[in-house]
C-alpha cells in the first residue's frame, strides 16, 4: 500500500522516488484520489529537491499511462514532430509542420496557447477565420492523412495528468523545474505515436531558459527520455535573446508565415526553420545526410509545395484558404497601426525580446491567466533585425493596437527595447548547439 | 496587489518574506480566498528553504490574527501555562496544572490529541467519565477562575488558521519544519492570554526532534517569538529516550497521575514536572527563587493541595471526581492484563520510547490518522525504569489488552524495547538544558 505522504517526505528528504511510487502518485491525482494539495507539496518538493533521470523517465511514462497513446498506424510516411520550449515570434511551427511534410513526414502536431510573454501555435492559427483547432483524435490522423500536416490543440485523451499538473504548477511557484517540464512535453509528445521528434530549446532573455547550462540539462533530459522509449529525438539549442522575425503578435505572425511559405525567408527565423525540418528529415529518413535534407527544405520552399501543404492544411480544418492569397484582407486588422520612427543612425546591435513580448502582452495579443481572451489584430510587424544599418526617420517597428491607452504603454515598454551602435554587431548563429 | 504564487515563488527561491506578504497568505488561506494547494506548496517551501526569526514571529502573529485571545482579565492570579513538544508516557500537564494553580499560578490550558506514537492530554483526561474537553472560552476562564486549572481542546475562536494549516501539513510531509511547529504552538499560547510560558521541549527517539541541535533551534525560536510578543518564555530541554513514568496508555496515565498527587512520586516523571512547575511559578512570581519555588512544588504536592485542584478540575469539568478515590473502579480496565516477565537478571539499561510507543499505537491505545477512535483502557503499565535491577522472572512490564492479536503485535514491538545490562547505567538527568 503506497501514501502518499510518505512519497512527498521521502522526495522531500531528497531520496529517489521508485517506477511504482510515481505510477500509484500520478494515477491516483489523475483518479483524483490523490487531492491537489498532494500534487503540490510534491511538485515543490520536486523542484527544490530535483529528480534523477530516472524518475523523469517514470514520471513521463506514468503521465503518458493516464491517457491513450495516438494510434497513426494508418498513416504511411514516417511520423515526427517539432516541439520548441517557446520564445517571441516563434512561429516555426506554422511554416515547419508544412514544409516537412512537403518533405515526406507525417506531422500531427499538438500544440499549446500562449502564456505570459511567450506566444501560442493554437493562437496564432485561430487568427484565420474558421480554422478549427479542436479536432478529435480520429479527425487529426485523418487531415495528416489528406495533406501531411495537422496542427491541434491537446485533447482530453492524450496525457490528461499532465494538463491538470500543468494548470497547478501555474500557481503554485512550480514551473520552472527541469524534470517536470520535460516530463510535461515529452509525455504529450510521446503520446502522438511518434517514430522520431526534434527539440527546439530555447535560451535567453525571451526564453524560459535564461541561461545555457539550464537549457542543455533539459535539452539532455528530454533526449534521454526519448531514447529510453526507444524514439530518436533530436534537439538544437537555439538563442533567444531577440525576437525571431519582424512580426509579434497572432495574426500577423500568421501573415509573415504565409509570406515565408511564398519565399520571403531571412535571418534566424530562417535558419532555425530549415536546420528543425532538415532534421526531421534525416531522423525519419535514415539515408539522407543534412546537407541532402537542406536541400530538399529549400525545394519545398522554394517550388511553393509548403505553402500548398499549409492552404490544404487550413481547409481541412476548416479555415478559410483563401488566407494564403489575401492575408491582409482575411486576417483580423488592428483599429491603428502607427510608424515608430529611429532617432538616430546606427547599427541595429541589440533587440530585447523580453520587451518585445511585454509590449505584445500590453497591447492584448497574449494572456496572463490561462482563462483570459486574446486581441489575435495587435502586435509589431516590421521590427528591425539586428544587424541592419538603419537612418534617423526610419521605422523601427510599426504598432498594431485597438486601445490608444494600451498603445501608449507598449511603446514605453518598447523605448530602450531597441539598442543602436555605431558599428555592425558580429554575426552569430541562431543555434547554439546541437545534441 | 499580492498575488499567492508570487509569494510562493519567492520563498521557494530562499528570499525572506515579508510581514505584508506572510499576514495576506495566511489571511486569504483562512478565508479560503487562497486554497490548500497554495498553501501546501508554500509550506513544502518553507520546510526546505526554512524561515528566519522575524518571518516566524510575523507567521505566529498572522495565524494568532484569524482569531481571537482569551480574556483572561477577570482572572486575578497570574496565568501561566507549560507547552510540551509531546513524548511517549508524558503526563506532565495533568500533575503540573493542578500544582501550579495550587501555587498560586492561573492555568488556562489548551491541548491537543495524540497523533501517532505521541499521546495526548486529552485523550487522557477523556478517560475519566464525564469529563468535558469541549468547553466554550467563556467556560475555560470560569473553571480556571474557580479552580486555578483548566485543561480543554482546541476551540474555533483561538488561532483557526493553526487548526487548518496542521490538518494539511499532516498530509503533506510538513509536519517537522522548526518555523511551522514554532508558530503552531506559539499562535495557539500567545491566544491563552498569558503571563508567561514555559515550554519542554523533547528530544530523542520517542521525540518529534531526535536531535538536540534542532530542539535548541526551536526552543531559541519559541523563546524568541515570545519575546517579541512581550511574553517571558522560559523552555527545558528534556530527555525523551525511554517513557515518562511507569505507564503508557490514557487511562492508565491518569491513573498515575492521581497516584503522582497523593506522592508517590519518582524518577525523570518527577524532576520534569516540579522543574517544570517551579518555572511557572518563578516566572510569574518574579520574587520568588528556584529554590523557593521547588520547596513550593513539594508542599503542593505532599499536603494533598494538587490533588484537591486536580479533583475540583475535574468536578468542574463535568467529569467524576471520585475518580481521585477509586481511579481502578471508575476508569476503563482492559479485559486482559498479561505480566511479562524478564528471562535473565540484570539492570535495566534502556527502555526504547519509540517500540513503547508503537506498542501503545498496536493495542488501539493511539490514532495513526487524526479521525480514528482510540481505546482509553489499553497500554502499558508496572513499566520497569532505567537504572532498576530486576532478577528473571520479575515482570518486565504489564500489557493492558482488549484484542489477543494486538497484544500478540504489541508483545513482538516491545520484545527488544528493554535492555538489561551487567552493570548499573551511569544516572542522568532528564532535563539536559535550559533557556
Amino acid at each position: 500500500m503506497i501514501i502518499p505522504q510518505w512519497i512527498i517526505e521521502k522526495k522531500r528528504d531528497g531520496l529517489e522516488l521508485s517506477r511504482d511510487e510515481i505510477n500509484a502518485f500520478i494515477d491516483g491525482y489523475h483518479r483524483e484520489t490523490i487531492p491537489d494539495y498532494q500534487m503540490a507539496a510534491l511538485a515543490m518538493a520536486i523542484y527544490l529537491k530535483g529528480m534523477s533521470f530516472e524518475e523523469t523517465a517514470f514520471l513521463t511514462e506514468a503521465m503518458m499511462a493516464t491517457g491513450q497513446k495516438l494510434d497513426t498506424s494508418s498513416l504511411t510516411l514516417p511520423v515526427c514532430d517539432k516541439h520548441s520550449t517557446g520564445g517571441i515570434g516563434d512561429k516555426v511551427s506554422l511554416i515547419l509542420g508544412p514544409l516537412a511534410a512537403a518533405c515526406g513526414v507525417a506531422v500531427p502536431m499538438i500544440s499549446g496557447r500562449g502564456l505570459g510573454i511567450t506566444g501560442g501555435t493554437l493562437d496564432k492559427l485561430e487568427s484565420i477565420p474558421g480554422y478549427r483547432t479542436d479536432l478529435s483524435e480520429e479527425e487529426l490522423v485523418e487531415v495528416v492523412r489528406k495533406t501531411g500536416c495537422c496542427i491541434v490543440g491537446q485533447t482530453s485523451r492524450l496525457a490528461p495528468a499532465d494538463k491538470k499538473l500543468y494548470g497547478l504548477r501555474d500557481v503554485t511557484g512550480t514551473v520552472p523545474s527541469i524534470p517536470l517540464i520535460t516530463a510535461s512535453i515529452m509525455c504529450k509528445k510521446m503520446s502522438e505515436g511518434l517514430q522520431a521528434l526534434v527539440l527546439d530549446v530555447k535560451v535567453g532573455r525571451g526564453a524560459f531558459m535564461k541561461d545555457l547550462d539550464q537549457a542543455r540539462e533539459l535539452a539532455r533530459n528530454m533526449v534521454r527520455v526519448g531514447r529510453q522509449m526507444n524514439t530518436p529525438v533530436a534537439a538544437l539549442i537555439s538563442r533567444m535573446d531577440a525576437p525571431l522575425g519582424r512580426c509579434i503578435g497572432n495574426a500577423l505572425e500568421v501573415k509573415e508565415s504565409i509570406d515565408f511559405l511564398k519565399g520571403g525567408v531571412e535571418g534566424a527565423l530562417w535558419e532555425v526553420t530549415r536546420e528543425c525540418t532538415a532534421t526531421m528529415i534525416t531522423l525519419t529518413h535514415p539515408d539522407t545526410s543534412i546537407e541532402q535534407a537542406r536541400t530538399q527544405v529549400d525545394e519545398a520552399l522554394h517550388s511553393g509545395r509548403g505553402l500548398e501543404v499549409f492552404r490544404e492544411m487550413v481547409r481541412a480544418q476548416q479555415g478559410d484558404p483563401d488566407v494564403c492569397d489575401h492575408p491582409d484582407r482575411l486576417l483580423p486588422q488592428a483599429s491603428d497601426i502607427e510608424e515608430i520612427p529611429a532617432t538616430s543612425d546606427g547599427w541595429v546591435v541589440d533587440v530585447d525580446a523580453d520587451a518585445v513580448g511585454r509590449a505584445v502582452l500590453v497591447l492584448g495579443g497574449g494572456r496572463t491567466r490561462s482563462e483570459e481572451n486574446i486581441d489575435h489584430a495587435v502586435g509589431i510587424s516590421h521590427l528591425v533585425q539586428i544587424g541592419e544599418h538603419i537612418h534617423s526617420g526610419h521605422p523601427l517597428y510599426h504598432l498594431h493596437s485597438n486601445h490608444s491607452d494600451r498603445a501608449e504603454k507598449a511603446k514605453e515598454l518598447l523605448d530602450n527595447a531597441i539598442t543602436l551602435g555605431d558599428s555592425a554587431p558580429k554575426s552569430e548563429s541562431v543555434i547554439i548547439e546541437r545534441l
